[in-house]
């Protein structure tokens, strides 16, 4: 029997889809499953009358591969990786691949490829974004790792994802763990941008008193320009959606979301590099706040809003909002882009942002349009210090910035939340701001714990410090880190 | 000799400060630093006359201490902890105490308790606010770790740290990391109270035109409010605070904090408890923001700001500046006690949390009259749910809430930026919406990774899928987490 091209471990609806993916790409794909049922209900299923075959042993899956054997892992990150790794181990032969296309942290990501490189074995952390659909038909793959595995899977992950015109949306990330890590910093991104049409949503229905159709016609019509994206059109979708009485079916929904995994990680790994990245933290703790939801019921009864007036001219706060959104979702980026570069500094990658965000631009859950002209500010300028930087969108940034401003104080007068539409403005601010206000903090720093302070007329990196008090004085912090 | 009551490592300024202070209270100190010269100066120096003793080896050290021995290290966090640790356990015996006093991580407290007390020996994880003139003359003092060494040094720790009236504000905290978890949050919610009064400085002086020695008496006479608060006290200090040639100091002050530490550790572990701690996030944010100081600077030419007009009612707009300042105040101290309450939830701990009010109450950097409202809220009702639901906060909020408002408008109006005021405020609008956006988020992950969600009509825990576009729909995404 001719062998398999790759194989695949993990029947769930990624795998499965991927599976059927890479067959109808002409790949002959070997699955295997923990529980062979789930297999044998596949294969009988919607894989019947595919190349795709089964294994009941992982040891006949294997045997099933041709070498040198392309493992594709699409199983819970964690320890469930490990474990089959372990598993594997045995079976396979120097020079071996196996990817692992989970969300996996990419600190794991980095010790896989060290372990397996150890034993002869080539380990790739390939995030793949793009759920059940691109799963199916083409996904957005980020593949880093071992690079000397990326010549023989090149061809299958190029073929199974999107493209862009004729560009694939599968480019070589970086050593070690780099592939996971841009997929991580993809799902932080995706939080954010969900967050933000929340956000707008929220302030067209409750600031604005329009219908679930009335915002999926604007959601639609925002789909048509600068906005346009697969979030924001799958929005519109879902707005036109009714339940089974005729009742739109966005408000019979739940308002608790889970945040459990890397976007939470995101903003983790942001803290730790010291990258301000304020809004996929913020919408990362908007999912926590609605995870209360118990809790919001009863401080609503506790602490009722005063109910304002909407602004009269509804069809130019529209714009406003669209304003914010769009303004908004750019500091995103450019805050995401901050930590990647921080994050190829402190890990010692070489990223090319252009290509990422090419992979982002097709395939994946965030991608959109405005990952277009992402690609183009960092193709024009390979250094490029930061997206807000770029010509194209400075002149986008000031253009929005009236009505983001107009719609983040509509939201605040009227009690509406919008963290991560308030928050991206505050950086913005802040970002443009030749002063902050951080020398106050400074001066508080030196005045209670002797900490030192820099001065504006001297070199940086002299210190100085003052006797605020006039009592002590002439020790500073030193080592000691109050 | 007559031998010393408790032993202290390291003679940094903090450490220096303790010895003085237990040796003013009667008990009579050992000290060590790893260098003897700095012994030396110290003894010869502020030490002088007291009945302080020193040595130049570790032996020498340990053997000046009475049974059971207490060593309290003062030493840089991390890797130096353990060594010291690792050098002192060979000269120890069953039932010495070491104190680490430094600003540790819980998560090594946890440890040291643990591996310690296989050896016999007793762990305390010591948290200790106050600066230089906390240590010297009574600081806050946070004790957790191994409950058995409580007894002995209580009287020591409870002599050397700040009253409340007759109250120490030092009270057992809790098993293990504890004391480090909690003046790890203390240390959070100081990142917090600092940017809070920078943001108010900031409004006052870009938005109203104030002069420092202006701002300086607004934050007087905000001390002798319900702002009351060491922080604010210095603040107005430090604005009257003259340089060289007779300028405000704080205007020669580069504007450029760093944030390493305990404020970021906090915000790490909200992000992993999944609790929205969006003020201590923001504040963290901000001071890596004003670090990029070069990049700020060229932003403001590239991105120029248009000056508006600040508001004529000055009087009623520095009004609206302290109400901001106080509500969003009370949002992250809730936010923080939120933190506490689901650390020893997820921990195994049981926190008092009016013990921990009262232990910030006093001598600590945050220490303020509002701490004792907190107290007064607990004790009232050790099971409150949350600050923000108790009838001083909810009216102290309800009466604060329009000026937040305007305050927080006037900053988005004029480009200034107040990332943790207005954070703080879609907090509180959030936590007191019953309900927010997130149904539309849950749709959207049901939509493209049939994630599944609840339905308000229908029991938690029951979990629904839509086939959202009408073509495969069955399957829900199971174990894997796109």
């Amino acid at each position: 029997m001719e062998q398999a091209d790759i194989g695949l471990i993990g029947l769930a609806v990624m795998g499965q889809n991927l599976a059927l993916n890479l067959n109808d790409h002409g790949f002959k794909v070997a699955v295997y499953n923990r529980t062979y049922a789930k297999t044998k209900a596949f294969l009988a299923g919607t894989a019947a009358g595919t190349q795709i075959i089964g294994s009941e042993s992982l040891a006949d899956f294997v045997a099933s591969l041709a070498k040198p054997r392309k493992i594709l892992l699409m199983v819970r990150a964690g320890e469930v990786v490990d474990k089959f790794i372990d598993a594997l181990v045995p079976h396979l032969e120097a020079g071996d691949i196996i990817l692992d296309g989970g969300n996996s942290r990419y600190v794991d990501s980095n010790r896989r490829t060290r372990t397996l490189a150890e034993k002869g074995l080539l380990f790739l952390g390939v995030g793949i974004s793009g759920g059940e659909e691109g799963a199916r038909h083409g996904p957005s793959i980020m593949p880093g790792g071992n690079k000397k595995a990326w010549p023989a899977v090149k061809p299958l992950l190029q073929a199974i994802t999107a493209k862009v015109g004729d560009e694939p949306c599968c480019q070589w990330v970086g050593e070690d763990g780099a592939g996971h890590y841009v997929k991580m910093v993809h799902n932080g991104i995706e939080y954010g941008d969900m967050q933000l049409i929340c956000e707008a949503y929220q302030l067209l229905r409750e600031g604005l008193g329009l219908s679930a159709d009335e915002i999926a016609k604007v959601f639609a019509e925002w789909n048509d320009g600068v906005l346009n994206s697969y979030l924001i059109e799958i929005t519109a979708n879902i707005l036109t959606q009714r339940d089974e009485d005729g009742s739109p079916l966005v408000d019979k929904i739940l308002d608790t979301a889970g945040q459990k995994g890397t976007g939470k990680w995101t903003g983790i790994d942001a803290l730790d590099l010291g990258v301000p990245l304020t809004l996929i933290g913020e919408a990362v703790f908007a999912r926590c706040l609605s995870a209360r939801k118990d809790e919001r019921v009863a401080a609503a009864k506790a602490l009722p809003r005063v109910q304002g007036n909407g602004p009269k001219h509804r069809a130019s706060y529209i714009t406003h909002v669209r304003d914010a959104l769009y303004a908004a979702k750019i500091v995103s980026y450019a805050q995401g882009f901050m930590l990647l570069a921080e994050a190829a500094n402190e890990y010692g990658w070489k990223l090319h942002y252009g290509n990422i965000a090419l992979m982002w631009r097709g395939g994946c859950i965030i991608r959109s349009r405005f990952l277009g002209d992402i690609k183009k500010a960092y193709e024009q300028n390979p250094a490029l210090e930061n997206l807000l930087l770029d010509d194209f969108f400075k002149g986008e940034m000031l253009a929005a910035e009236a009505g983001w401003r107009k719609a983040a104080m509509l939201g605040i007068e009227l009690g509406i939340p919008t963290p991560a539409m308030t928050s991206a403005l505050a950086f913005f601010d802040g970002y443009r701001s030749a002063t902050v206000p951080a020398n106050l903090l400074q001066a508080q720093r030196d005045y209670f714990g002797a900490h030192t302070y820099e001065r504006v007329d001297a070199p940086r990196g002299e210190f100085f410090h003052t006797d605020w008090i006039g009592s002590g004085g002439d020790i500073s912090s030193g080592q000691y880190d109050a």
